[in-house]
């Protein structure tokens, strides 16, 4: 039950598309990333995905139209939805997501971090 | 699948001890609340609850220490756990929680809310 300092936790890794935890509750997980370039694009079937942006500006690609997010915005991608996050200069965001979310969804490959490391 | 600026929602409200939905995703809320003063003593039977801070200084008082958080601190307080949010100035916070999560938990009385509303 300690506090958790978001900027402190940042400052901890310095590598792209690799989610680390920094809070679990109710089978939730708070997860910190960095960004750059472009993700691939995916679906999660069962999880809802929430992107708040802490830095940078992100591009978040929908299959008919892109949604801009700038720092301190945030949009839920429900599940089964197809997209794509982008950042032509690095972004730091936070996520809030079921545990078990994978980051690249249906879409495994070389980007996919199936085990997480806590922060 | 709007974005959801954090700064223009908590312009939309002043009250105090009255949190707002601003998103849903897999059963978990996102709030934003403005508080100011003491809050009373509770805890969630089966709930964990996130606090972020946006703005102001808010102090998290546990039965045996207090926790400060300043903006761009969190702290997670787990289901059981009695805690009493203060703020001796204005504090504005996002909280994660479980969608059925009442503000007040078990000691229910004058700040509780139970119908909350989206905006």
């Amino acid at each position: 039950m300690e506090k958790i300092n978001i900027a402190e936790k940042l400052s901890l890794f310095t590598d792209h598309w690799n989610p680390r935890i920094v809070a679990s509750l109710n089978g939730q997980h708070v997860r910190l990333a960095k960004l750059l370039g472009e993700f691939v694009w995916h679906s999660h079937q069962h999880e809802d995905e929430l992107f708040y942006v802490l830095s940078g500006e992100l591009c978040m690609e929908f299959r008919d139209r892109v949604v801009t997010l700038q720092p301190g915005e945030m949009i839920v991608v429900p599940r089964g939805v197809e997209h794509r996050p982008v950042a032509a200069q690095e972004v730091s965001i936070m996520l809030f997501e079921p545990a078990e979310t994978v980051n690249t969804g249906n879409n495994e490959g070389e980007l996919t971090r199936k085990s997480l490391h806590n922060i």
